[in-house]
């Protein structure tokens, strides 16, 4: 079906799909196939066009850009007056970790006039939800997943489609923006604070192994002994990806070496509780026999028994860092820098204290 | 600006706003504002006829739903094919049982095709939330808060907003469907646990005063005790506000007094963990010396020194029947009852055992 239609600026006449057009989204649709009838292109050199690529030759380009703009075709996000959605998907909805960034984006959304659809990939690929994206008519995507499948990572640079990373796992392209804080800093601020309490021998409950923000706190740590002209023993450090069951196995047999350590650094909130069941297991107070200090700061860091002192990350700072670079990218604009580090800090609170 | 529309079924003429009908949901509102003027009524009265109100007379009502008719209006989530939107708003986005409700929603959302958008109150009133599902053309709301004011439950009521309430503190009107759990059975099946146990002299972290479901738990610990032929001491009950601060407040005096209870029943995690570090500030080993169970059971609970015994909350089915609950309203089907309860069970850690 047709109507006549007098665009938003002008008194141009043109013919839009109807049916499509009144309902929003599938109204984008039906004019990109509308603008690619007209300029004798595929809908998919409108796509190019309208997603900024540039294997599109000159003329077309100017002749696609010259219909969209007479069929009154408007960017995502590219009008203040209308709610701006965006997407934010999750790997998973667990653990302590996940609600702070939770709150940190619809925080910042809040504070943006945004509004913030949330869903989960259920560790699958997120090439569905970049579907998702495009049907939703959603500004762009922020996305809370460990990885990213090459694929993904290919069609979000050529397509251009806004997509921010918060704390990715693994180091991403360097096209798509990403928020993390500064890791390496972090572990190395926890660690001097074990070192400034007198500690000697001190254990590390690593994050998942290849994890970027894992090592970069590992890396923290060796850093922080070196300094104190520490030698690195491999036997203190152990992997435990994160999890709370692997933490307590972890710091199981850490308790039980020969020259058991007398304070842990652990990568996690989640690996912190994992060190503190060990300790209850093994007989051993916390921070009596054994000080712990932890890496997030999440709500429960102070709930748990002793509370617990920690490296602090900047949630809801991320969160709106992360909503503001999305929002950036919609309109077009390249962010200042493709890799935003917030700065975290130290809270000390029961589970630290000097070596008996 | 003006067009001429063929309308969806038929070959119908009219006039409506380009401008706000090419943007959405704006459309839906200059459709109202059309309808209006074409059926010499207030916009107010068109949106009663839509929102399906009473106090409208039978031929202005028939008029106007004509007019819909032909003007093309849908009612939102009416169209199969169409994304369904709807807002999911909670007080606030702390703790630990936020983050499984936040799952449980997400969870079925994504079950029936729909994509929840997230917002917080703040602690303030929700009419601003009331205003933006209207905005964002959303099917309904969830509502994760606190108290509803009465001037809003109102509003909810006459202007037949979508909207479900998840475990509501306070007794909403009949009108606005709820989901929660058993509290009384699941707070009476907590006690019967320590009971079982051989615990006789059982303290109570009780949940926010004028809390429903705090209440109903606090007389299913009540019950408990009635059945098991023990008087109910009125200073071993304390009121700590579903609040990890409070609880580890209240459950230092419960250790105090003279004969101290062997068992506490707490009304929710967060209130567990206050009892677990107020155990450990007055050397107090848990379960040795004291039984703690819990009620909720959200991931944090099996992450605690000692892991907690806890009544647990089926969050996720929370989530599929709230969501689903919101979409039959949307439709206009009107829910088979206005308070749906969910059964908990119990499931038994290491914070409980028989008293020394």
């Amino acid at each position: 079906m047709r109507y006549s239609l007098w665009m938003y600026g002008g008194a141009k006449e043109c013919e839009v799909d109807v049916e499509r057009s009144a309902r929003g989204q599938a109204g984008r649709h039906g004019l990109i196939s509308e603008v690619a009838r007209a300029a004798q292109v595929s809908v998919s050199t409108v796509s190019k066009v309208v997603h900024g690529r540039r294997d599109v030759g000159e003329a077309t380009r100017a002749r696609v850009e010259a219909l969209l703009a007479e069929f009154g075709y408007r960017r995502p996000g590219a009008d203040p007056g209308r709610p701006r959605r965006f997407l934010t998907v999750f790997r998973d909805l667990a653990g302590p970790y996940t609600l702070e960034v939770v709150r940190g984006i619809v925080t910042g959304a809040a504070e943006a006039g945004a509004h913030p659809i949330l869903g989960m990939t259920n560790r699958q690929s997120i090439s569905r939800w970049l579907d998702e994206c495009e049907t939703l008519d959603a500004a762009g995507m922020i996305l809370v997943i460990s990885m990213l499948a090459e694929q993904d990572q290919q069609r979000i640079v050529e397509q251009h489609i806004p997509v921010v990373l918060v704390d990715p796992l693994s180091e991403p392209v360097i096209e798509i923006p990403s928020i993390g804080v500064t890791n390496w800093k972090g572990g190395r601020t926890a660690v001097e604070h074990l070192l400034e309490l007198g500690h000697r021998r001190i254990g590390m409950l690593a994050g998942r192994p290849h994890s970027v923000a894992g090592a970069a706190r590992l890396h923290g740590y060796r850093a922080a002994l070196d300094e104190a002209g520490i030698a690195v023993d491999p036997e203190l450090i152990r992997s435990s990806d994160f999890d709370f069951e692997e933490a307590v196995t972890a710091t199981t047999a850490l308790l039980a070496l020969p020259q058991p350590p007398t304070a842990i650094f652990a990568a996690s909130d989640e690996q912190a509780l994992g060190a503190l069941e060990a300790a209850r297991r093994a007989g051993c107070r916390v921070p009596g026999d054994l000080s712990v200090i932890s890496f997030d700061d999440t709500a429960v860091a102070s709930m748990t028994s002793p509370p617990l002192s920690a490296v602090r990350q900047p949630f809801e700072e991320m969160g709106r860092v992360a909503v503001r670079t999305l929002i950036q990218l919609a309109e077009g604009k390249a962010p200042p820098t493709s890799r935003v580090e917030l700065a975290t800090r130290l809270v000390v609170r029961e589970s630290t204290a000097a070596p008996a």
